[in-house]
């Protein structure tokens, strides 16, 4: 079976086509910069020898990328394609095969990711349009984390407000973190089942998730993605009071309030530098002092995420790092992990300064089994559709709103 | 030395004359309901048979309040007055002798706290006017948590609004969590350098607090009371991105989003039924659903704070209970504390359902010590006075702002 599994972005789209179940892939590409000048199509063959195109699409827009990508697509036979959709709402509660009752809902969510559900309804519209005869699955990136038990996932605001628009923790990155705690399980030869995983997705966006038995049972983002860890250019948690104050002593209006939490701040905003995590690393060890207290505030707040999920799971047995940042910065997996011996964790130094790919870091004692992990949500995707096809997934996609 | 230790609230003055350093109560009183219908002052005498009277205050105002105060504590010698103040900001460091500069200071402060510090600086005023000659005090609720270190104290925000507005984490009640470590060391018979405490003050304000080796190294209420914990009427901790969806969604203006988020949330918001946790403790018993998940969403984000500031702290030896709340519902204690032996926290049923007064209720072979305190701000008020008049305490309130 070949899956093509597309990722359609605000302004990219990735693809990737996978022979299943070995999970090859067969091609793979991206289109950058949509919507903007300078629109680029890149494309590689992976099949004999790597043949890579590029080319420049001159409309630059969602419509034109598509239909570049499938015309690429044209000698590859093409199963059935499976699609991340940023928002399911609470609703679709599995991975499902896309019809107009599905369409409908996703559509129904573009009021809860405004910036993202849009495209990726686009991209559905598209690949029924020029493919029409391949059934196409709808892979959520909040599924995932509708496990959360209302404990997690109710904000202590007027339940009226749940009640009328969904206002609620959602949490986003599930395909990654699904993707982790399997491979985890798979990695240290252990039923997931039996596992207490807390995973720290670091890359431009940071999460932090709680997965008990194999259930999301927590996660830092909320209803938007601003919640939670220090990001790169979002605040994070912060007291809401902060909010009402800035919006009398600035005189902002929503639209600027949503631009200073959501692009202004993070590491971004406290060190002043970058929204580039590398950058902010390379001044703090040159001595740039605000780059070092933006540092500081990232590994803090890991550092209590990943305690208060162990309380909420009753212990921890794996702590996963992933993400750009997450897999590369030694130093900050060193200083989110500082002082957390009483919990059973304790890196080896060696062991996380060097190596490469998936691999253990913890020290052969410890009783916290620590782990890099790279992320792949299109094999994660390709996964579920092949499920959602053949039907091994139990039916029902549709649960309970 | 006789001490008055004056606590000018919003709309109540709080006060009692100790004998110190034996710490005797001679004299209390309060008075309830300033600037509303119906002020009543009730004072007792202590040093006889306790004799009692009450007073309405017709004008109802603050300075009547504190004159009809006075003209009852006439017959007393009072060597010092030491104020309760909500806001001294990050220059007051330590209790002060109140001067010129002090005094200053607090009216800056105004814009930090613009409901409470007013209050406090009309005391301090009207106890100048009528008691010239008596030395007053100032002791600063927020003082106790100007130890946070940087990384627990920045938000992920433009670094710019902590230059310009102060914005970052102060907490309060302050007063309250340092009685509760004194209290707790002394009871344990424990240095309290040596110790790791994590503490709940849970009343109708609800706040965490996480201690080491003495020092306050975080709090969960913020640069105002909002953020934390579930609060009877404030929401606690929120996705900001929230806020600017109710601003759109609601069209709400700062004031009216002020109102949802302080006077609106918490467990009245989720239960819909009161602001007093005994009636929603009440409805949750007799099966009401949303009263029952108010009380969830309260026990698990205290279990939160308490993993979270564990990891703070590299680890946890002591956990104190205090407030009424905390004092009163054992369910709440034994469903806060559920799931949290991988750290060592274990009630004994025994000793959490019965017993009275400060107690340890912890089970003897945990490693935790848990304790219930009850606190008292006004005998801490009398001690940092003494303190600051005696000059026991090292010179230099004013530090770095």
């Amino acid at each position: 079976m070949q899956i093509l599994a597309l990722n359609c972005g605000g302004s990219s789209i990735k693809y990737k086509v996978f022979s299943m179940p070995e999970e090859k892939v067969l091609v793979q590409g991206s289109v950058e910069r949509i919507g903007s000048q300078g629109t680029t199509l890149r494309h590689q063959d992976l099949t004999g020898e790597a043949a890579e195109c590029r080319k420049h699409l001159p409309r630059g827009d969602y419509g034109e990328a598509l239909e570049e990508i499938l015309k690429l697509l044209q000698p590859y036979r093409i199963d059935a394609v499976g699609h991340r959709v940023v928002h399911g709402g609470a609703s679709l509660r599995r991975p499902a095969r896309i019809d107009a009752a599905v369409l409908a809902t996703l559509k129904a969510c573009c009021q809860l990711a405004p910036l993202h559900n849009p495209a990726n309804v686009a991209g559905i519209e598209a690949v029924a349009r020029l493919l029409p005869e391949v059934p196409q699955v709808a892979v959520c990136d909040n599924t995932f984390h509708l496990t959360l038990p209302p404990r997690a996932y109710l904000y202590g605001l007027p339940y009226e407000y749940y009640e009328r628009y969904g206002l609620r923790r959602y949490g986003f990155h599930g395909i990654t973190f699904s993707y982790m705690v399997h491979r985890a399980a798979a990695m240290l030869g252990r039923d997931l089942q039996e596992l207490k995983i807390v995973s720290l997705m670091l890359g431009s966006g940071t999460t932090a998730n709680a997965c008990c038995g194999g259930e999301s049972i927590d996660v830092s983002t909320g209803f938007t993605p601003t919640e939670g860890l220090l990001q790169s250019t979002r605040c994070g948690d912060v007291d809401p009071g902060v909010l009402v104050y800035l919006l009398r002593q600035e005189g902002l209006a929503p639209d600027a309030l949503e631009e200073v939490i959501n692009k202004k701040g993070g590491w971004l905003g406290i060190s002043g530098i970058s929204n580039d995590y590398r950058a902010v690393e390379e001044a703090a060890r040159q001595g740039h002092e605000r780059a070092r207290l933006a540092l500081e505030v990232l590994a803090y707040r890991a550092k209590k995420y990943i305690g208060a999920y162990a309380a909420a799971m009753g212990g921890i047995d794996v702590l996963i790092f992933s993400g750009g940042i997450g897999e590369k910065s030694s130093s900050l997996r060193r200083e989110i992990c500082r002082g957390l011996e009483f919990l059973g964790i304790k890196l080896d130094d060696e062991r996380n300064e060097n190596g490469s790919g998936d691999r253990l870091i913890s020290s052969p004692e410890a009783s916290v089994q620590v782990l890099v992990v790279h992320t792949d949500e299109e094999v994660m995707i390709a996964r579920e559709t092949v499920k959602v096809l053949t039907g091994k997934e139990p039916s029902g996609a549709f649960g309970q709103g």
